[in-house]
């Protein structure tokens, strides 16, 4: 592979490689950006400027607003989201889940939150189905360590729940063809058949809440925008169905601690996980790549480059909240003010403080995990 | 359509028509023919020669030899076969059931019987999925009838025993690739996902008992030889699973009482349902296509042809077991000795005997349904 393959972007359901140009995703998926006009009506709604919207992390989106239009005619919207169980949980992963639970507690929403057992199995060639299982119930935990309750948070467990997802799953199938599939995946003769008729499993939580309640709303489903194509031939087929269109808000990848690319469970040493222990992510942290230049000397005369930088961006999205500090921390940075080693001495700091709460909460999720499953 | 495309031999899992060679099905499958030796082989060990294979009804197999040889090791089988209920039963779904029993009492073996209510709504266009869900239970009533017992008979309903399905149709799902699935079947562009993902779902019955017993034992499937392609592909995967391949004995198809084709459901004049009252029976046999001959003189003269004649055949395959009768039915009707009215009215009695007693039974069903569900 040479620098200009690794570094061209490749965007899909199961692969985030390269630079990553937003804006290029929003022509190319063809969403609608994230306008200022957008998030001062959530704002209003929520009386809140989350900081994953201050920053930007949320860039995109797909009927929001008219989301927004029906809740405020009082037609309220379920929450929608989910985790493909291949490994544990990483930091990058907790980053959507703690703006829908902002979303949850604001706009007083149901979340329906699918973990892909199923998916994962079908298309990890060397995944068993006991082992997406066992993460699917894993990384329940890492939710609910986040805060989410029982009462309005359902968990669904595609492989032991299907018997609640297949009359609809069904439903959805018979309305996508295998070009529109192959279209939107990029199928091949070598894709197995399971993989093939996946999408319409993903596709179930955008409708489930009327099958369980009666109430017909829309799914709100913040996402990273890889996973767009599944809710596109969704839209296409909801209203033929007698639903809403699901709508989307979508998040920027966190970039792993390596050079460039989403932070990946495939790369261990760039990607913290929620189960490391301090030491672990010193290491990590220690090795990640920064902006920093090839010597203290040089750095303290030409400052360094927080845009490149992992450890910045690990502040700047999750780790400081505070619009001032972070924009001090930038402008040291780029001063030569401070030095890579004192950033990364922090932010290893900030993550154990960070880790060492979410654990506790996260060995307690084990007592009252059974009570997110959907009751029959 | 021309009359030589009429003619044209099609046998799909979805279509049969044409003028049938089952010669050449043998050789087109890649099925073994079903031999004096094997047939002396079960008449040695069921101490019966059944009508239906006495009739040579059952044509061709895959490992009956095989399955055979594990039993007289002490191996047993299961018994597996099934029903697309895309509407009632006629007459034709019955011939491979009243076989399946003989062979459950003969062998003294289980039998898991599919019931693909979700084949039948991904394949057919104007379907819902209440109504093959509906028929599923319906049609259930029919095999009821025909005496099995639920201690040793589990009926599979597809959607509702979905959590049961649903983890070995993932395993074999992630085994059958787009390619293999599309020469098997056909698929092109067109099909929808839950069609193509289906075949996964038919294999699982082969393997269902593993699963619910801890016993690996083979599957033997008595099938029309048209629903072969399912089971060659899962015939493929089984060893990788970790299972015994599916063995199968394979039937000719009942003829409609129209000319060619097999019956169908799809045309009702020509298909005595189970659910038919007398007088329909009656309208019905009276219109059937026979060898005769355009006036009763002419008949007379040069006798019929019993070879093409779907009263003749009815006779043959199920409602004549004596093979003496049946024998001088076939003389009087070369001989031009009997008319056609006359064996019309002899089937339209029979078959009214027949029905009068299995829609007794067919209500009584309703009260016992539940007990051949499978247990969770």
């Amino acid at each position: 592979m040479t620098d200009e393959d690794r570094n061209e972007m490749v965007v899909t359901p199961w692969e985030v490689r390269g630079k990553v140009d937003y804006e290029r995703l929003i022509r190319e998926f063809g969403t609608q950006p994230l306008t200022d006009g957008l998030l001062e009506r959530i704002v209003k709604l929520t009386g809140e400027f989350h900081p994953q919207l201050r920053r930007k992390l949320f860039f995109s989106h797909r009927d929001l607003d008219t989301t927004l239009d029906l809740y405020e005619k009082g037609v309220k919207f379920v929450l929608y989201t989910g985790r493909g169980p291949s490994g544990p949980v990483h930091i990058g992963h907790l980053i959507p889940w703690i703006f829908t639970k902002y979303l949850q507690d604001k706009f007083k929403t149901r979340l329906y939150f699918q973990m892909t057992d199923d998916e994962k199995f079908v298309i990890e060639e060397d995944l068993k189905l006991e082992e997406t299982t066992h993460f699917a119930y894993e990384n329940s935990l890492d939710l609910i360590a986040l805060g989410f309750k029982p009462k309005d948070t359902y968990i669904i467990f595609d492989v032991q729940d299907i018997d609640l997802l297949y009359d609809i799953a069904l439903e959805a199938a018979k309305r996508i063809t295998f070009s529109t599939a192959k279209a939107a995946f990029g199928f091949q003769e070598s894709t197995n058949i399971g993989w093939i008729f996946w999408p319409a499993i993903q596709a179930v939580p955008c409708f489930i809440h009327t099958k369980l309640t009666g109430e017909k709303v829309p799914a709100l489903i913040p996402a990273a925008i890889d996973q767009d194509p599944y809710w596109r031939i969704t839209r296409d087929i909801a209203q033929k169905l007698g639903y809403y269109k699901p709508a989307q808000i979508h998040c920027r990848f966190l970039s792993g601690l390596g050079i460039g690319g989403k932070m990946s469970a495939s790369e261990p040493e760039t990607s913290i996980f929620t189960t490391d222990q301090p030491a672990t992510v010193k290491r990590k942290i220690w090795n990640a790549f920064t902006g920093g230049k090839g010597t203290a000397a040089e750095q303290r005369t030409t400052g360094a480059d927080p845009n490149i930088c992992t450890v910045f961006q690990y502040f700047y999205f999750l780790f400081e909240e505070d619009d001032k500090k972070i924009a001090e921390r930038e402008r040291q940075c780029r001063a030569g003010e401070t030095l890579c080693g004192e950033c990364k001495t922090d932010l290893a700091e900030r993550i154990n403080e960070f880790l060492s709460e979410h654990q506790k909460k996260r060995e307690k999720a084990r007592n009252i995990v059974d009570k997110f499953h959907i009751k029959r």
